[in-house]
């Protein structure tokens, strides 16, 4: 049997007006499913911390060390709030400058004439870092060491996330099957405790209650790099389900 | 001039569901305004971790020792990968056992004859838990020291905010104002950022791009426990936006 390759990543939000409530993150799934679809890395934390030097720093360090990758989202632009790229620069030690490319692409993109401060400051980034160019509003995102930063606006991220892409090392796809059943999960958690015990190093088995059209049920999700154990699990599942007289939703 | 009080909190979602992408979180802005507007409490992190006993361990101490309050979401259900309860009976070296109250609870909501092991499973509680009741679904949420325990699904969890609040320490109100203004970040991030070092100890003041019928515009939210201070910030805004001939956006 092929060694199954395990990637990992977390992944940071930075920005008060997601810790506050104010505004909704939309980054958090749309990067872990994006990662899992496309490259087989799996996001096991996410942090959101406020724009604040010292926090940015102690988490990217703390981040970076235990993670495979980092993408942080958020503080990147042109305005007073927007820290990101000098605070890792400081986490990482290095120089927090002009990127020549960058400012390339900005000058050209803005006319000589409108290149001001601000927008010159979107291409200041820790020293040495890689470039993920931006094909919808110019300003790239970089990369230094683990660690990908991507700006705040849901649109313009994901525009940019499959330049990302290059920069990855790709680990084995994690397939995913969801069964759907109308009962409740008391009446089954007993049978799905022995199941998860079955097939602890395979596959992963999670249980999510749904409500649909008025009626109560429960998603039962399993995850695993061997779609040959899925099908298993599977069926084990379908058996559960029968010998309990309970109904699979047909989608 | 009395003395603002400061009371901050930490929001832990615990469920592989949201790491995956599978499910969006909900709760996180919840939680994090009803925070802020009834109890004057500010959210200064949140983690995402998976169903996994260590981490939730290590991160309950972790997010404990470090804010006033922890917030935590999902794994309180009947299944097997519901096992927020026990873990932070471990992270607090404190006995796992049937909180007798909320047996009771439950018995009474199911009847004895369906009361079976996965509801009984939901009065399992660390020791001296003071309960969270639970107006829809019976199953309460528990607090232990500053940790208080919520469930993952949002209908549920917004029927039982409520009853959080008696346990809280209420901190002064955080005010906010936002100045919707038509232009780009660019144009003012000097002047904004003049203007949060003028008010550096009082006003805390984000700047986010939006996109609003084809016409793109910068909402500059501005933070505060003193009505009076973001006044005065609101005036130079105004006088801002005037002198560069910017376009207020009047809702």
């Amino acid at each position: 049997m092929k060694k199954k390759k395990k990637v990992n990543a977390a992944i940071l939000i930075i920005g008060n007006e997601i810790l506050s409530g104010r505004t909704k993150d939309k980054n958090i799934a749309f990067i872990s499913n994006w990662l899992n679809l496309n490259c087989g890395i799996t996001v096991l934390e996410v942090r959101i911390i406020p724009d604040v030097e010292k926090t940015i720093v102690e988490t990217v360090k703390i981040l970076s060390k235990k993670f495979d990758y980092v993408f942080t989202t958020g503080g990147i632009g042109p305005t007073h709030d927007d820290i990101t790229a000098q605070s890792i620069a400081k986490a990482f030690k290095v120089k927090y400058e002009y990127q020549k490319e960058a400012y390339k692409i900005l000058e050209r993109y803005y006319g000589k004439k409108f290149f001001n401060e601000g927008r010159k400051k979107m291409s200041k980034m820790p020293k040495n870092s890689k470039l993920i160019y931006n094909p919808s509003s110019a300003a790239p995102g970089f990369m230094i060491k683990n660690v990908l930063s991507l700006p705040g606006v849901p649109s313009i991220l994901n525009s940019m996330i499959e330049n990302c892409k290059p920069y990855l090392v790709k680990g084995s796809k994690i397939y995913s099957k969801t069964l759907n059943v109308f009962t409740v999960e008391s009446t089954i958690s007993k049978e799905l405790d022995s199941l998860q015990r079955k097939f602890l190093k395979t596959v992963d088995i999670g249980s999510y209650p749904f409500f649909r059209l008025g009626k109560v049920g429960v998603s039962i999700v399993t995850r695993s790099t061997s779609i040959k154990q899925l099908s298993k699990v599977r069926k084990d599942l379908i058996k559960i389900a029968k010998s309990k007289k309970i109904k699979i939703l047909k989608l």
